[in-house]
C-alpha cells in the first residue's frame, strides 16, 4: 500500500520514479474543509492541490488520524482560534510526491509523517535548545495552516519526519500526535525503569498507547479505567488495573498495590477531581504530568502543604519534538507499540468527529483519504 | 565567643578539654517550655538537663534562631500536631559537651548545628537515596522531640552538622533552617547560572537569604517586595527590584525586564494570588517552587491549558538534607551569605514570637540562651 | 527451601518462631577459610559461629555466589590486600537467625542478602548523598571482614538488603554483586529506552545479567561474545549479536547495525584493546562504562582528539548502593532477570575458584553452604 | 565603534540605514589568504567581497580573534585538512551589511558574531537535540569555508549570533570561540555552585576566561599555572593558585586545599602527563573534561582500577551550541567576564600566528581588519 521507502529503491530507477510520481499529482483532490468555527465540514472532491514552496514538500497523505485537538480547532472553543477556512488534521502519514527547490533532505517517494507542529522559527531560545514544542513562532498543522484531512498536503521539509520501514501508514498516523504526546509525557514523569506510573484512561486512544510506551520503557503500569476496558488493558500487559467505577477508594488501592504510591502519573483530563485524586495516590517525591488542553480556567488544585511536605511536582507536557517523534515511530516500527484503530473513509469525518465529541470512540480512528 | 573548633585543639590537651567540658554541664538550665498548643511559653531557669542516649550528643546551644515553623508548632494550627509539653526551636548553634557511648564522629568541643530534622530511619527508600527530608519515620527538633530553645539540647549524632570554622554561632543559627530551606528551594527551581529567578518577599527573613544564595549560585535575581525593602534588596545585589505595591502590572514588568519571563520562581506564601501571578511571570518551560507551609486547604490554582502549552512545572520543597546543610553553611562561612539578624535574650522569646506572628520582624531573630 | 518471609508469618506465632530460630544456631559451622594470600582454602566444619554485635544481624547463609572479586581477595594480586585469615564471599542469601540488641529494622526469620559493602560510615559526603559505594570508610564483606563462604555470617543490619518474596536464595545470591554491578553500570551509561547499549562478554556471568537488565530497562542490546554464546544470547532477547572471533571488523559491524554507533557500552575487561574498539563503535556523544578491576596500571587509552570531537564519555562504575540492590532484586523477583547458574557444594569451593580463574565457568556458580 | 545595534535605530530611519549600509560594501577588501598548508599567509588588499547566498548574511568583520585552531587549519597538521586556498578565522565580530533574500531574522546593521560552526544540517539526530556541535554535516568557519580573517565574510543567517548591546567588538570576538569553549567545558564538568573546579593553564588565553566563567557560575576555582601568572589569576578572583613549577607535589597540594580533591577539572593540553596528574587530584566521583585538539594518537591514560573504584568520569567537550554562545556573550556583556587582549592589525597576522605557535602570547590577540 503506497510506495516503497526510497531507501529500497535502486538508484538507477530513481529519476524515473520521481518523474512518475510527479505525474501522479492531480490538480484537484478530496479534502474536508471547514468554513466556520462550529459549522459542519464539507467534503470537497475538487479542492485544488497546492504547490509546495521552496522549503516545502508536497505529501500524498495516504492515511490520517483524527485527534481531540481537531475538535477544538473546528469548534473554536479555545481562546486561541484556528484560521478559517480550515482543513484540519495533524496525523498525516503518506509519501512525498514533490519537493520544493531548496529541499535536500527528502526526495519524492520518501515516506513521511505530518505532525501537529508544521514549522518553528529555528532560532528562538526554545528552538535552539530542542524545545521547539514551545516555540512562540510556531505554525501548526490543521490549525494555523491546512493539515492532513486532504489527499495532498503541503508541509515543511524540516518538520516532516521519516516513517521507518515496515511501519504501515495507518499504524504510523496516530503515533504522529497521540503516540508522540504520551511518549514525551511519560519522559516528563521522570519515572525510571522498574518504577510505577499511573495511566489514567488507560483503555482510551491516548491511554492504550501510553500503556505500551510505558511498558517498552521498563515502567510498571497501574492502569485506571472502567468496565470492559480491564480486559483490554490487561492484554496490553498492565501490572495492575483499577476500575474507577467499582473501586471504592481508588487512591488507597493504588497506594497499597504500589507499596506507597506511584512514582509518576499521566493524565489528560479537564476536570479537577482526577488531578486531586492523583496527588493523593502519587508517591512522595512523585511527578504528575498533565496533557490536558481544556478551555482556560480549568485548574489543578494543588494543595500547598502536601506538595511541600511530600516534595511533589506537577508539570504540563505538550506533544514532542522531532527527535522524539522519530523515536516514538521507531518503538512502533519495532512492534513494541500497536495502535488499536479503525479505518474509516475520509468522507465520514463529520460522523467520526461527532462520535469523538461524545466519547464513543474506542482506540483511535484513522481516515483513508482515498475514499 | 564559645569554644574553639576541635580541629584547632592540639591532641595533647584534648582529654583534659573533654573532661573540662563535661564538668561544665549543669544539672538544670534555662529553657522555654510550652504546655499547651496556643498557650504562653514559660521561661524556666531550672529545667533539667537531659542525658544523651548512646547515639546522641548533648549540645550546649549558644544561639538559636526563631522560625515561622515554631509558631505553627506552638499554636497547633496544622493538622499535624507537635508533642506537648514542648521545647520548640530548630536552628540551634553551639558545641558538644558530651557524647553518647556509641558516638564516634564527634567529640566534646566540636561546634555543631541542630536542624529541623532530628533523626531519620536511615533505611527507607528516601533515606537510602539522600532524600531524608521526606523520610516517613523522621523525628523533628522542637516538634516531635525537644528542640533548641534551651541551653542544653539532646540531638542525634548522625544528624547534627558541623559548623565551619570562622562562622559565628549567631550567623550559623538561621542558616540551619531558613538558609538551608532557600538553598534547597533554589536548587529545585533548576535555574542555571546566568538565568533569572524571582524571589518573592526578597527583603524578608527567608527572602534576603534566598537572594544571597541565588547570587552566589550565579543566578540573576528579580526581587519582589515593597517600600523600604528596595534599598535593602539592592544592597544585596539584586539585578532587578519590583515593588508589588506600586507596580501596576507586576507580571508584565517582570516579563519585560527578564525578556520573556523568569526561568524560576521561589515563593513561601499561603494565599493563591501570588502563585497565580507567578505562573504569569514565569518563562515558558519555567519552574515555580513553593516553600509554603500553610494550613491544609490552601491551594495553588494551576491553569491546565497554560501549564501544558508552556510546559510549566510547579514543585514543593521542604528544608534540605544534611549534605545540603553542610553546603549551605559553607557558603555562609565563605562570606557569600550574611544573615541580617537581631540578637535577643531567650527570656524574651514570647514577645519575639508575637512580633513574628504579626509580621513585624526584619531579617531573622537569634536568641541568646545565656540570657 | 529455607524459612518463609517474615511478612507471611502470623504475628501470634512470631515470638515462638524467633525463639525456635535462635535454638537452631549451632556453636560451630562449615566455612571456607584462607590463611595466606595465594594459598589453598581450608574447608572447616567446626569453625566457630560468631556473635552479632549490637548493630549486627547473624545471617544463616543458605546459598552464596562466587565472584571474580573473591579471586582477587584470595590471591592478593591487588595493591589493596584483604585481611587474613579470611572467609571470603559477598553474595550471601539467607535468613536472619539473631539480631543485635539495637537492631529494629529486622527480626529473626527475615530473608536478607549480604552484599560486597558490609558497612559504610553514614556521615561522609558520599554516604550523605547516596554514593555510599565510594565511602572511604567502608568495610567490605569477604575482604576487610569475613563474608558469606560460611553457614552463619555476621552482617550489619543497616547494610543487608531484604530479599523479595518469591525469589529463591540461589537466584538472589548472584544478584547481590553481579546483578547489582551491571544494573548500576547500565544506569551509568545514560542509555535511554529505545537506544543501543553494547554488552561485551554478553554470554558470561556478568554479561548475561547485563543483557537482561538492559532489556528490562527498555534498551536495545548489541551483544558481543563468541561461538556457542550466540544461541544463549539470542535466547535472552538480544537485538543483535556480534561474534568477536569471526567478525572481521567488529566496530564497523556495530556502527552499521546501530545506524551510527551504540549510545553506550558496558565492559568489564582488563586489557586495553576492547576499550579502544569500544571507543570506535560508540556513537558520537556516547558513554563507555567500565566495571573492570584489574591490577593497577591497566589503562584505557583515550584518544584526546576523537573524544573531544565526538564528545565521548568514559566512566568507571563500582557495585551499587543499597537502594539499587533492592531495585535489582525486584527485577529478578518479577522474573525479568534470571540467573543462569549451577549449584555446587561449598566444600568444592577451591575447584570452583580454580575453574573461574581459568575462565571455565558458564553463567554463575552458587554454593550450597549445607554441603 | 562600528554601527549601533539595530534595536536602537528608530524604525523610520531603518530603510535609509539599510540602503546606506549596502552602499558601503566595497568590491574588494583586505584579507589574509593561505594557499598551501604550512605556507605563509598573504595579506591581500584587493580580495573580492563575496555575495551572500539566499540564506546567508554578509558581515563586515570589525574585529576578529586568532585562535589555536587557526594554527592547525593553516599548518595542516591534523588528519582532517582544511580547504585551500583558505581565509581562516572563526572569532569574527562585526555587523551585517547585507542579507540574503530568504533571511528574516537579521537586518543590515545588526551586530553579530561568526563562530567556528558555520552551518549544520538542522535535521540529524544531533541537530534535532541541540547537540549541533557534533553534527556530522557541519561546515566550519575558516576551515571548510572562508572565515573571519577578512573585512567582509559570508556567514549563515541561522548560525551567526547576536552581539548583546554594550559589548564591544573586540571583547566579543574571543568569546565566540575561546569563551564559548570554556563555558561549555565548565558545564560538562558538572561542577555545582560551591564546588571546586581545577583550571589548568589558568593564566592563558582559554584559562583566564575559564576562571571568570567558573566564578560567575558559582564555582570555587583552583588555578594551575606558573610564575607571574599567579598575580594575574589572583586578580581574577581564584580561590587557590598552584604553581606547577614550584609546587613539589601538585596533586597532593590540590587534594589538601580542596579537602579531598576537585569535583571537576578542565584541561586543554596534548600530552598525557597533566591528565594523569588530574586524575590524581580529582575528587572521588569527579569529572575531568578535556578541550584538547592535538594530533590523533595523543592519549589520556585512564587507570581502570582507580576509575572504577572512585567512579571517575573523563569527557571531551567541543566548542558549544548557538544558545550557549548567546549565553556566553551575555556573561561578558554583564561584565562578569573580561577578555585580556591585545589588538593588532590584520596585516600582522603572520607574526601573531608565529608567536602563538611559540606560546609567546598573553591572553588573546584580536585583529583589527581595518589595518
Amino acid at each position: 500500500m503506497g510506495i516503497q521507502n526510497s531507501a529500497n529503491l535502486k538508484a538507477v530507477i530513481r529519476p524515473s520514479v520521481e518523474k512518475a510520481l510527479s505525474l501522479t499529482i492531480p490538480k484537484t483532490q478530496r479534502a474536508a474543509v471547514a468554513f466556520t468555527h462550529g459549522g459542519k465540514l464539507e467534503i470537497k472532491t475538487s479542492e485544488p492541490v497546492r504547490e509546495p514552496g521552496p522549503e516545502d514538500v508536497l505529501v500524498h497523505v495516504v492515511k490520517t488520524g483524527a485527534c481531540h485537538t481537531d475538535l477544538h480547532a473546528l469548534s473554536g472553543d479555545w481562546e486561541l482560534k484556528s484560521k478559517m477556512p480550515l482543513i484540519a488534521g495533524h496525523e498525516g502519514a503518506g509519501y512525498i510526491v514533490k519537493v520544493g527547490e531548496q529541499v535536500t533532505n527528502y526526495k519524492p517517494g520518501d515516506r513521511v509523517g505530518i505532525k501537529w507542529i508544521h514549522d518553528t522559527c529555528g532560532i528562538c531560545e526554545f528552538c535552539l535548545s530542542a524545545r521547539e514544542t514551545v516555540c512562540p513562532n510556531q505554525e501548526t498543522s490543521g490549525f494555523t495552516v491546512d493539515g492532513s484531512f486532504q489527499e495532498y498536503a503541503v508541509a515543511k521539509a524540516r518538520h516532516v519526519v521519516p516513517l521507518p520501514e515496515g511501519l504501515s501508514y495507518e499504524q504510523a498516523a496516530p503515533i504522529l500526535c497521540a503516540g508522540l504526546t504520551v511518549y514525551r509525557g511519560l519522559k516528563e514523569t521522570e519515572v525510571k525503569p522498574g518504577q510505577w506510573v499511573v495511566i489514567s484512561g488507560a483503555g482510551g486512544g491516548l491511554g492504550h498507547l501510553a500503556v505500551q510506551y510505558a511498558k517498552a520503557m521498563g515502567m510498571r503500569v497501574a492502569a485506571i479505567d472502567a468496565g470492559s476496558k480491564r480486559e483490554f488493558c490487561e492484554s496490553l500487559g498492565v501490572d495492575a488495573f483499577f476500575d474507577f467505577q467499582s473501586e471504592k477508594n481508588l487512591s488507597q488501592a493504588i497506594l497499597d498495590t504500589t507499596h506507597g504510591g506511584a512514582h509518576g502519573a499521566l493524565l489528560a483530563v479537564a476536570n479537577p477531581e482526577p488531578y486531586k485524586q492523583a496527588l493523593g495516590y502519587l508517591r512522595t517525591w512523585g511527578t504528575l504530568v498533565t496533557l490536558g488542553l481544556p478551555k482556560r480556567g480549568s485548574e489543578i488544585p494543588v494543595d500547598i502543604f502536601d506538595t511541600v511536605m511530600r516534595r511533589l511536582t506537577v508539570r504540563g507536557s505538550i506533544v514532542g519534538s522531532r527527535i522524539e517523534a522519530i523515536e516514538a515511530l521507531q518503538f512502533a516500527a519495532r512492534g513494541e507499540v500497536k495502535v488499536h484503530l479503525e479505518v474509516r473513509p475520509l468522507s465520514q469525518l463529520q460522523e467520526v468527529l461527532e462520535s469523538m465529541a461524545k466519547g464513543d470512540i474506542k482506540g483511535r480512528i484513522v481516515l483513508d483519504t482515498s475514499k
